[in-house]
Parts: structure tokens; sequence; C-alpha cells
């Protein structure tokens, strides 16, 4: 259900780039109450001049070049507390891998609602059907 | 005063990413209550490794790599009745032409307020002017 | 706290955009009560046949190929006053720099809450800290 699009500078190897994306979505899972497989992602990797960011508002430090801003589309609200498990969270795992610095992460969230998700045949399955959870970790 | 953002693999020709665009405007004038000449959409083609999504999340099947995931941002509220029927025209529409598997349409919706829009001349038309209902179909 | 997402059709040079991207941030500073340095943009250029739309839907006069398409999502609530402000200074100013019409201006905004945003560091700064208002004129 969340549906996440992440925006970069172009320049990163394919395995940043997963890694990136992995890692995301592994924050989800952990603390943003997402399963598992419940995985929709887009990234867009952008030219000089197409990605602009202020270097230094709302924080300590400064972004650099590997700056990157993550939206996360949410199909049901989520408490402030995990709001916030979700970003700390994040940022760790993304320092990890592929190695971004806690400077260089922005999140933002939106919040729509079950009734406004269909994911394939025509159906609204966050409304007629119990949502999946598996067992297996990606 | 929909506006509407398609993401796909890049690849497909022309006619198709047209027909896909069409089809999806036409769902959304039968079913979601939008004048025909409403249309404004975007299109994202992606390169390999750029648009990530489970093959099985909540579907019976399977997702291919022809998968598409359509965001509609909304003027006005719907129903939710409106919501489903939206859903269940785009992928018949979609599925006569340009052909794609019910598997792999996705829809997400999110819904802003009339005074969140202006279409031009800087004005703010959802509140102040009447809505425009032309006959012509497209 | 804002996040701008604006959208064209590739063939403008470098210097436009910079002068669209400028513009659209001075006039979120000036009528939408945005920090100067509050600035986070994105911008998606478009191939032929990627930036659909009605040519003539809800304004007088004919929208051209050059159309932007400007996205804002604010992190809270704006009064109808300050986004018809927005709406106006947009205008004026894109008209003056890069040169833009005013048929070809569109903007739709959503708005989500002061906890769906972190700035960095995995922080929450909207909840925990006070917005920073420099005096610098960007």
């Amino acid at each position: 259900m969340p549906f996440v699009r992440i925006s970069l500078n172009r320049g990163r190897s394919p395995e940043y780039i997963r890694a990136l994306a992995d890692n995301t979505h592994r924050a989800l899972v952990e603390a943003f109450d997402v399963p598992a497989d419940d995985r929709f992602q887009v990234i867009h990797q952008h030219e000089p001049g197409e990605l602009i960011f202020d270097r230094g508002y709302f924080i300590d430090g400064e972004r650099s070049d590997g700056f990157v801003l993550i939206h996360v589309q949410a199909g049901r609200v989520r408490s402030e507390a995990a709001k916030r498990a979700t970003y700390r969270r994040l940022v760790e795992l993304l320092g990890q891998s592929p190695g971004i610095r806690p400077e260089d992460v922005m999140i933002t969230i939106s919040t729509s609602q079950p009734e406004d998700w269909s994911f394939g045949h025509g159906m609204a399955q966050m409304l007629d059907k119990p949502i999946p959870r598996c067992s297996h970790v990606e």
C-alpha cells in the first residue's frame, strides 16, 4: 500500500539504487507496519539542475549532492510515534547501506484512505480482502 | 481537475502510451465524474531498476513487466462507489487497448480541495467559475 | 516544507528552468508563508507524448507547448486567501521570468501535516524545532 517515490541525482550505480530502495522498504516494514511484500517504488534520477534543495534548511550540518528525497504515500493513517520511528530507522538503515549521510535523507508522507487503492483486477482490495501477511522476509 | 501521473517501464511504442493515457482518461470521464476535456496527464517511463514492485502482493496471479502504476490526484471527494466503478472500468478499457493485463493495473487516488487548483491565469477556477461541461467527445 | 514538483516539456535551457524554479519558490515565499531557505524542488522534463493536457479546459485562451504543471505539497494548512495570492503571484513572476504565458501556468496543492516531514537526521523537525527564519534573501 505505500507507494514510494524516490528522487536523487543521476550517477549512482544500480547496486546503490537497489540498496536505497531495499532499505527504504525495510524501514517501512520494520517501523511503519507495512507487510514485507507490499512494495511499490518508483525511482526518479535527475540531471544537473533538476533536483534543487537548500543545503542547510532545518538541519545541523549540510546536505550534499547525495541528497535523496523520499515521498511515501500511505494508504491508512499511522501514529506520530510510527512516523518518528520510521524516520529514525530509515536514516539508520540508509547509513548502513548504501551509505547515505543522515543530513541527506529527507522524507515526506502523505496519506489517503483504504478505498483509494486498487492493486489490480479493478478491485478495491483494502476494502474487500484481509491484508495479506506473509512470513518470508524479502 | 484530476492530475494523473502514470509510471511504466520504458520500451512501449508512442501508440501504446497514447492508448494507455486515452483510456485512463476515458475511465475517469465515464466513472469518476470528470468532464471530457478536463485532462492533465504526465507519463514517467522508467529504466530497468527504477520501477520496483512485488509480483504477487494482494492479487491472484502475477504482475509482469507490463505493470503500470496510475496515480490520480482528484480535486474533490468522490464516493466509494465511484472509486470502485473507476477501478473496474479502467481495467476493462486498458484490457481492450492497449491490451494491459488486469494484474498489471494498479491505481491510487489522493484528494485535495477545489481551492487547491489553478488552471491558468492565476485564478482559482473551481471556486469562481462553473465547471465547464462540453458535449464533444474527445 | 513545501516539496514542489514541476513538469514541463523538454527543450528549455538550464537558465529557463532555473528561472522557473527560482520564481516558483519566490512566489511561495512571498504569498504562501514559506521561509526563504525552505526550498525543495524537483523538475521533470518530458519527452513528446509524455505531458498531455487539454488546450482550453477552464481558461480563456489556449495552453501552448510551454505549459508547466506545478505541484506543491505543503506541510501545513494555508488559507484560501493565501492560495489565491500564491496563484496570482506565481503567474505574475513567471510572466516576468522566464516569460511564461498566464495560460500556461497550472498549479495544484496538496497538504499534509507537520508530523509528515523529516528534513534529515531522522528527526521530525516541524514538531520538535522552531521553524527557522532567515533574514537573507536567496
